[in-house]
């Protein structure tokens, strides 16, 4: 079982706790061990309370430097790392690398070698092409990050909504988990469905059957729980906890997906759908929501809705992370 | 009467004076008493003695996060929006939101409650729309401080003004101020009116007639000390200090001004008109200057300008009102 | 003979002993004498120490402000001065001027004088101008950093080439130092002509005709260990130090240079052509490079090349030049 630290007190006793974490890296969630999510969830419980103190910030990397390298604008996932990276007193650099920078021709390799000579020590990456992380991480000293790659994963997000239930649920064990949206191409999906899985839930995925994904299918042994399902009623129907999932407008332009109107009809999250969920369900989305798209605006500010506590959270997750992998010993 | 400190000995002493300040936020002016306006004199006075210092920072918000949120560009202000929250050694995350990632949908209030939940305790807020800032702060908990929202408001412009003036005249009691420009489309004037009314000088208002404002006359009993003037010359003629305001050539385009060689002759102030006001006057500008069109260039760059001083004491200020409303005790 | 310390033990020694720095200012190295050169190499030696302790920051310069005023877009050179100031503890702030808003009127005296206003201590500024920060250091009291100006100067591009080669040489007397490319448009070969010639290397500039400095002959008395080149085999025989241009392909299309792939032929450093040269031979170049045509991508990786050593190298020295300029006598 995952034990969050609620008090101060717990602080320096639990820190003292986190050992043997081995990642230099954090890629995906596909190679992390239920006791190495367990490590993440009781370290970002001490960063969770660090952020509440009057003074929310600690000297933990001060002198290091973390680089965001983000080549998909994302305002929001910057913010949160830039934010994480200053409450541990580290310096951050920010680069946002425009696609016609790109096609200037510096790859991102060359890119991560400068990064890398000018001090970066660990580098936030987001980039179209999925497995870029990988590419850089194996050819580069600095840790990665992973901000998001392509369709394939988005791991920092996944924990941030792990430890987001367990703020409010003692356990994820047997916990019926449904996310809807377009699993097909959501990287927040991918990488959820490893971390909810290692943490015991039971996951359903619901979506129209073009944007179910083809890899995978009950019978696989590696997700024995994931079910697949079109009809939202039944996704819903007695789950624990509803994510949706964004749907993005740009993909719809090139006929991937269905119509936004019709997609909404059946299968927006609404308060009617809700209440087949058991009764103190939390509503999770990772943001920005479009309003009366995938959520109806009144679920989205409803007494469930734990959206604005999994953006907090994610500043605690993302500042575990970068303490986790610098191996630093202090805080 | 308003006394600012001048000699390091006094900074202690007067920040242990100011007491009572009940402002979270920094909408307007209008609903600041002359205590509060002096209270934030004070603080601004012990603020420009630490920036006079070698190490010009102190830890007072240090542990604290400042967002700058701009939804229309300004360098200059949220350049010293950004130091002066430095210098008090907070965290600043800069968000420009452009035309395009409004269209794409999340409204400022979605903004707003990412922020909060990012861990924000202050935002400044730039707003093409008047009012915005009152939405704002009247639906998140962190201090929100108006760096401008359309026509209406610019708070700290007014206060810096203000500030500036008093470091050189002993109180504004009295004073003759003279605003010129398009005064009607000018959020410094709008805030200007009700800073300099409250510190009790006497305002003249000059443009042309379409450039008045409406909703002003001398007979308001608001503003008792209002007058309104189309003769430059009448309007400078025995003035303690004169204030330019900048042209917005966008708006030009849109038919709302007269041509700017037309106002050029008729509205410029220079050096011949300057004689007109008193020996010892002072020139001002919010700056940007469009020199040779608002002001001569001479008059700019003359002895009795203090529009650099204008920028340098603006941080001092903006300084002060992030002190202030922080409720912070050290310093 | 320049010394660079290579242990911490040396730090607090060799520091006391830099004394005598005069400039204010670094435009052009033109006016430095062989004993300031070496006080920047020293001074970059313990600034590279720093670098290689674990917390890579020192308090010399907290409290101050670095602004970084951009008229070209260039995130490495940025990227690198901003974290050489974040080293010493400085605040950094970023100013990217896009040609836009330079048409929207604000001078660059302007400009300086409101950054200067705003507190700005120290102004890297790289400008398309020639001459530019000549412009304002004869203008403002801040400091002023030459990050690129034109066609004419790139000073601190040639102290980090000349810390490179002194990390490998025990001096630069008497060295063979060939520059091959754009010689004539190249700010970086022109500061580095002075500064090697200062430090007493034989430099042979290779380029087809069109691309030789005009200016610049054998007969010259200021640069009389200058030799001009157009045959690459005769430039690299026997050099110890190779260093590749950049190719401005912008330049290329306005009909200055020849084919890309013509040049490529005649003028590429690749493995066979770098034989020529002494075995121990070090291969550099400012970056970013544009692989396969100024250097074969088997000498970009290859042994003797120390690109990645610059870019390190780089913000020890941009520390130096801040630490010198600003008079501080803490580190």
């Amino acid at each position: 079982m995952t034990h969050i630290p609620k008090t101060p007190a717990d602080t320096e006793t639990l820190l003292s706790e986190v050992q043997g974490w081995k990642h230099r890296h954090v890629l995906d969630l596909d190679n992390f061990s239920r006791e190495e999510l367990d490590m993440v969830m009781q370290t970002a419980g001490v960063m969770l309370d660090i952020l509440s103190r009057p003074v929310k910030k600690v000297p933990a990397l001060k002198g290091k430097t973390i680089a965001t390298l983000f080549y998909e604008p994302s305002t929001r996932t910057r913010s949160s790392f830039e934010l994480a990276a200053k409450s541990l007193s580290a310096d951050v650099l920010n680069l946002n690398v425009s696609q016609s920078s790109i096609s200037k021709g510096e790859s991102l390799l060359d890119t991560l070698d400068t990064l890398e000579s000018l001090g970066a020590d660990m580098v936030v990456m987001r980039h179209p092409l999925s497995g870029a992380p990988y590419l850089a991480a194996n050819n580069c000293h600095a840790n990665i990050i992973n901000a998001g790659d392509g369709w394939h994963a988005h791991p920092s997000q996944a924990l941030l909504d792990i430890f987001t239930i367990l703020r409010h649920k003692s356990s994820l064990e047997g916990l019926k988990i449904t996310l809807i949206g377009d699993i097909k191409h959501s990287r927040v999906a991918h990488s959820n469905i490893w971390g909810l899985s290692k943490m015991g839930a039971k996951i359903t995925l619901c979506a129209p059957y073009t944007l179910l994904p083809e890899g995978l299918n009950t019978n696989s042994k590696i997700f024995p729980e994931v079910t697949l399902e079109t009809d939202i009623k039944q996704a819903v129907s007695g789950a624990d906890v509803v994510m949706g999932l964004r749907l993005q407008r740009e993909r719809q332009q090139s006929g991937l997906l269905p119509g936004i109107r019709e997609y909404a009809r059946y299968f927006q999250l609404n308060e009617e759908i809700l209440k087949l969920a058991k009764p103190n369900s939390l509503v999770m989305h990772p943001g920005p929501v479009n309003e009366d798209i995938e959520l109806s605006q009144s679920v989205v500010h409803g007494e469930q809705s734990v959206i604005n506590e999994q953006v907090k959270n994610g500043v605690a997750v993302r500042m575990a992370l970068f303490y986790l992998c610098s191996g630093s010993k202090e805080i």
